[in-house]
């Protein structure tokens, strides 16, 4: 399995000066005057008092130093039995004391950087720093032309093209839908040849097992014409550990945990705390254990290799308790939400937190629980707003007006979160001598010199009068969506990729499709 | 015109113990399990520091001192050169001093509650208190089974009634629609009287000179059985000025401010800052303007009664620069939204914002728009959330579906601000001991005890998977809407009404008619 897997990349080759710097051409869709790395200049709303959020803390330790954690990989295991942890192998069970957490608390980086292949693409997480990431995971795909179906290859590869296409998504999560017709085994090569091919900006490495996180190691090595031992110090990736809630690690989970931090690349460590089914009913308890999990994992990646970049996850949401039925952008979901970045703000870590809607459709219940969830993730003080764009139904499927819609709705957070300009000129009182009570403003000046880039212009939103909308066949949003994809994708061009590193990119995946031809994870 | 109608009310009547407590039948809707009284749990942000807050504060000061304000009434022209302002009568332009706004703000109330004919549909302006208002104003009406259509009574009375089926709707503000087949000098009495027969809500009294504002408080009175003067100290009504900007407040609206303060009724100064149109281009620069119409206007109020009602109104979004098209729940608009609060919060006032959308239809757009304004009024410190339900089309029309939709996001935003129980039986630890790592807590002894009301029931949101859903139709949130004020309004029945008031109430609106027929304003 992952352990023995050490055949990483050395493929070094020449790069092109700043060609992966080129944009591709104008696709004529509005990208936004947003700089390349978001800062939020809005401070983070504190729901809890110091107290509160203390209990939280001390009800998460308890968890940790009496209750445990299950991990049932042994080589996490024995990290933890290594360290001081009390580990029972017979149950799994792990108690933590709070002094190793405290300890790998001060060695976890407060703030870090990933590179992709394209430098201008770097992001930062941490501090104000606020990214946003395409939807991950779903193996159900849907759009309005060509309907809902299983998630397969080609779908996968237009999904990277619209991430491609829209600046305000940052980073590729996991795998925006499975290509379901391809071989487990080594499904995820193809799909990691697609984000280095359509893309030029960070992704996330599947993390179950070692052996798959390795891989996508290794090819973001080679795209940036670099070795795996490089990127120690200068990571590319990212994963998403999504706990076994409650209170268990699996195996491969763990592995590709410890595979990641080996390597110093980034793990988000995401308890899956859905109140009333993998958490207890309440806000206060499933925080609690959303914490222990927590910390828990990212305890894990400091005994691995200390100052390895690891991001606090949350993902506390609740579940119809009359079907067992998750929800998301519930005011519970919110209200978690923002603690959750408390939490993470209290150790000093990155913050991750995600843009989720159940809704089936594309449709004002989709806009209205991702709305709920993005204004909670970022005024929550998440670094890391993961399924950003293209997120439905609770996760099971990735829509294509979804994105278009959600990278209108981040749009709108990008431009909340600017700096505010209280200076002189701003607040402009020469406009005010010039315009007479009862006038209007179109042509003062002051006016004139700003309005060309004075508000932030929409991608689906429609302020024309109603008898001109609806002259214009009275489109709705979801409308307009399919419109707008459609156009991305037409205009799409492939981000520059020197054919050396290609070449180098074509043979990694055959050699390790070879490989893994047998594999059994 | 307005100073000489002194004719009000002095009807008593025998009250009828605490029949108007009584519920309507139960609808079968989803409420939420909320106070009557909302109050927000969580603290408002504050993008500016104070040094920026200060300078903005400074433009308008400069703006009131210097530039000056025009009131085209003589009456409030008198008000301010008694007080010692540098009034001009020739041009209407009044200059303020610092020190007047000053003493004014001494004497306005940073608080205040308006009772109506129900006093547990009491509300309170101020503090961490939160209420939500009916749309306001549209000319057009439209839901998805009659369609668009000019405002009628009828429609008018249908509002009101979906108002009071929804407790989240905590007042009803200016005509929800115009009842364009009504003759418009007396429309406002008919109105009035649908207010106080199909709610027991606080409701608006329309403020287009003093005859106006006056019919509203004397009904307003009638219906509890007081008369005007009780009202003075026990105020029960609210007006909107909405400033003519830039810096101008017209005769009739300056009128019915004076007449709303001098009877102790709560007035709101709402300056129409639409940025590039009626107001600079710039953030900083609307904001000084909205700051010194707000202050201008609320300045008169205390001019008139020392210690009268009154709430800092922001109505600041920008236009489509292209168009002129005025458009709503953009970062722009939310970025204000919360400055706006936090210039409310340094005068000690009140804070009144919006729930608006430019959107044409009940989708998407409608509801993130909605919900940039929802959640920057709510942390913006808002205390009346006006337009809370039903506006569209930047406030042409109301709507039947947007109503059923804002009351679901409104009800998210009141789980939102509930106060945070982080105790030890919330916080859980026996569930965590009951259930084993990798279970589930449904049955845990922790859910049992909570289930039933632990988490916030929906209205239109459909949680179901994609099969259920799809095989019951497939309806969007939209649709699903119309299920649901079809349903309220099935089953609405009007709160109890004392029939000595009722007949004093037609009386009363019988003999205004007849004095109004000839009335020019």
């Amino acid at each position: 399995m992952a352990e023995d897997h050490e055949s990483h990349a050395r493929v070094r080759v020449r790069r092109r000066g700043d060609d992966h710097a080129r944009r591709p051409r104008d696709s004529g869709l509005a990208q936004g005057n947003f700089p390349a790395i978001l800062k939020r200049s809005l401070k983070p709303v504190e729901p809890l008092n110091p107290e509160q959020l203390d209990a939280v803390h001390r009800a998460s330790i308890t968890i940790l130093e009496d209750i445990g954690i299950e991990f049932m990989g042994a080589k996490a295991r024995a990290a933890f039995a290594k360290a001081g942890a009390k580990v029972d192998d017979g149950t799994g069970i792990v108690r933590i004391p709070e002094a190793l957490i405290s300890e790998a608390l001060k060695t976890a980086p407060r703030s870090f950087a990933l590179t992709p292949r394209n430098p201008a693409r770097r992001i930062e997480l941490g501090g104000d720093a606020l990214a946003f990431s395409l939807v991950a995971g779903p193996p159900t795909v849907e759009d309005r032309v060509n309907g809902r179906r299983p998630g397969n290859l080609e779908d996968y590869r237009r999904l990277i093209q619209l991430a491609q296409s829209f600046d305000i998504i940052h980073l590729i999560g996991n795998q925006p839908t499975a290509p379901q017709e391809l071989p487990a085994q080594s499904r995820h090569l193809d799909c990691y040849l697609a984000n280095v091919t359509y893309s030029d900006k960070v992704y996330h490495c599947t993390a179950i097992g070692a052996e798959r996180a390795l891989d996508g190691i290794d090819m973001a090595a080679i795209a940036r014409g670099l070795t795996r031992e490089d990127l120690v110090t200068d990571p590319s990736c990212i994963t998403i550990i999504s706990v076994n809630s409650p209170r268990r690690f699996d195996e491969a989970m763990s592995d590709g945990l410890m595979a990641m931090a080996e390597w110093g690349q980034a793990s988000v460590i995401t308890p899956f705390t859905l109140m009333g089914a993998m958490a207890p009913v309440s806000l206060a308890a499933a925080l609690a254990q959303q914490n222990a999990e927590a910390l828990a994992g990212i305890t894990l990646t400091q005994l691995t290799r200390p100052g390895a970049p690891v991001v606090y996850g949350a993902f506390t949401s609740n579940v119809d308790l009359r079907s067992g039925a998750p929800a998301f952008g519930t005011a519970e979901n919110a209200r978690a939400t923002l603690i959750g970045g408390q939490l993470a703000r209290r150790y000093n870590l990155p913050y991750r937190a995600s843009n989720a809607s159940a809704s089936n459709a594309v449709d004002a219940q989709a806009a209205y629980e991702s709305e709920m969830s993005l204004w909670s993730s970022v005024l929550g003080g998440a670094n890391l707003v993961y399924h950003g764009a293209g997120w439905m139904e609770g996760g099971l499927t990735a829509s294509f007006e979804k994105i278009v819609l959600d990278v209108e709705m981040l749009h709108l957070m990008a431009g909340l979160v600017q700096p505010f300009d209280i200076s002189d000129a701003e607040l402009g009182l020469d406009a005010q001598r010039e315009v007479a009570p009862g006038g209007h403003f179109f042509g003062a000046q002051h006016t004139l010199a700003r309005y060309q880039t004075a508000f932030h212009k929409p991608l689906i939103a429609d302020w024309r009068s109603y008898p001109n909308w609806a002259a214009d066949g009275g489109h709705d949003a979801t409308a307009r969506a399919t419109a707008i994809w459609q156009q991305a994708l037409n205009a799409y061009v492939a981000p520059q990729l020197d054919p050396g590193i290609k070449e180098a990119l074509d043979a990694f995946v055959m050699k390790r499709k070879e490989e893994r031809r047998t594999a059994q994870d």
